[in-house]
């Protein structure tokens, strides 16, 4: 029987990409060139509907990896000569610090307890920190880094490179890319697209900074997926190596449909409906919130304490052909984890509800 | 109209790969956690499956990547403390070198003219090179480095660890593991699939020098897809990061079609095919071979010089439902490449060659 998944990732694929997929198949994108004109054109519109949907400027190159965590390490090496600085909330913001030290930089890190978020009121950046990291949205402990308080931070430190891990919440959060220098998502979260490509986006200063290692300190930046060469292929919609082309091609399609529904919308719709999980949470003796403070709680992966043993209640609400995640490490046992992605519907959110009402 | 790609990849798709690819979709196979027992059971699948079609011993392990260009700087980065060693008879060979510079590693090269390839008499290996880098088959100029000269080298030079890019040709080259310490490829190629995924296989040599960077010579080996993370995680069959779980899946299937077919039956085939190919280009006026000494020859990757404009050629090709892929690089004007992978069939391999003989 078929499922409905609201896992935070691998996720419900996106209502339309089936079709997508089809219309890929059918026009042969897994065999064109990467270096043909067909190419080009297929990264030219998934560039273009990508900006539409995260209002990312000019001053921006949009650049594709073979995951998220890719990011981590080519933002490190590019961008950071000695320090940086990591405001740790959850496993993944954890993960890009840990980066951070394995690549010998001197990581400064300001952590939360698992559950608990950040006000710019919390935080001081370290003076010779080079960039800050945060994560918009910690995929392990459901908690959010509000773009208001991401955006007041920068201004505060305007002349660190902000840049932010919204792997498991882009397009939903509202960032403003001129207080934001980099930033990066994957695709098999909200986007609902199997895993295989990281998009990470990243403006002139990351780039400049990158250079400026390479010719000036003589440091190595890495060798695969450097700022400056995949900067040079962008500049003519191409890729240094041979990218997911497929992969590319179907994240434009459904950034487009995203668009034709409007990102206004997506966002809204998405507020409703965490806002709805999160009262059935607050309201049900089977479950309980695990971030306690409202301006914390993700929108897009909702953490629930179980009253019952997690994994049962997993296993019931399986039984109604759904699947919800587990609570991240050793918080297996007593949470579950509801991704709140575009695409599941209104009326499959109500069904997982209902359930959950039976099984808690 | 549906084109026949026979482009040195990305190139035409196996011929059971639509199949495949409906069933992945059927089993929701781009929705399922890479944390679960289902993606757990995949690549156990995937790795038992080309550890019967390459001959690998329990001594390797398989890595999966975002690209075979990515396995470059990881070889580098995990087994090479100061010095590298290049046999570079083409572009691609000339990258892995590029890289090795670009990770400010000694970097020592052999290289010969392009269209010629290596014979074990010319090459010396030198005496602090910590690895050698053979690139079995290259995609440029179709040049392809004898197994049997491979192995003979590294009795040569037991000591150094080898590793051989097979991107262009697995599964054809009948390497021994025994005497090969790794090997790469990326699945656009002759496993017929969509570009998306690298496959990284490593012996237990290259983990003990990636081990001993770390820990003794307090080395960064990288953060991302390092060889003792990428090991730890695979010995319960797992990824460190969610790795492209649908195109595992759709590799395990094509080697496991292979399988049936049988490593030798196919290889027979490719020479066959190869030969037929480079018969036509020898007794036919409108093209030559453009690599001189038979043994040197690709079996996987063809290249043609052509009397004709090579845009002319491929556009007469085009026209009847074909696609060859151009000439590298600078060769683009006088050159084009035929691709020889399992995926497409005598019969569309005599029709293109009836197709060459009315163009050419």
């Amino acid at each position: 029987m078929s499922q409905i998944y609201f896992t935070p990732g691998p996720a419900e694929l996106y209502p339309t990409f089936a079709q997508h997929l089809q219309t890929a198949m059918d026009e042969q994108i897994g065999s064109i060139s990467h270096r043909s004109q067909r190419f080009r054109d297929i990264y030219k519109y998934t560039d273009e509907q990508l900006r539409i949907l995260l209002n990312i400027p000019a001053t921006h190159g949009i650049y594709f990896t073979g995951s998220a965590s890719e990011v981590w390490e080519r933002m490190l090496l590019n961008c950071v000569e000695h320090e940086s600085f990591h405001l740790v909330n959850g496993s993944f913001s954890r993960k890009f610090y840990d980066y951070a030290l394995s690549l010998h930089k001197f990581a400064h890190i300001n952590e939360k307890p698992f559950g608990q978020g950040f006000d710019v009121a919390d935080i001081d950046v370290p003076d010779y920190a080079e960039l800050v990291a945060i994560t918009h949205n910690e995929t392990s402990s459901g908690v959010q880094f509000r773009p208001t308080e991401i955006h007041k931070l920068k201004r505060k430190y305007s002349k660190k490179l902000f840049c932010v891990d919204m792997v498991s919440s882009a397009p939903y959060p509202d960032l403003d890319f001129t207080l934001v220098d980099s930033a990066f998502f994957s695709v098999q979260k909200a986007f609902g697209m199997p895993a295989g490509l990281g998009v990470w986006i990243a403006n002139e200063a990351c780039l400049e900074k990158a250079e400026r290692l390479q010719k000036y300190e003589s440091m190595t930046i890495g060798a695969h997926h450097t700022l400056p060469v995949l900067k040079k292929h962008y500049e003519t919609f191409e890729t240094p190596a041979t990218p997911n082309v497929l992969f590319i091609y179907l994240l434009g399609k459904i950034a487009a449909d995203m668009n034709r529904i409007g990102v206004a919308t997506i966002r809204r719709q998405t507020e409703d409906r965490a806002k709805q999980i999160y009262k059935f949470l607050e309201t049900n003796d089977g479950f309980t919130p695990f971030v306690k403070e409202d301006r914390h709680r993700s929108q897009t992966v909702i953490v629930a304490e179980t009253t019952r043993p997690a994994a049962e209640v997993i296993a019931a609400v399986k039984e109604s052909g759904m699947v919800v995640g587990s609570g991240y490490g050793k918080f297996k046992d007593g949470q579950i984890r509801i991704a709140n992605f575009p695409a599941t519907s209104a009326e499959q959110v109500g069904k997982l509800l209902a359930r959950l009402k039976e099984v808690g």
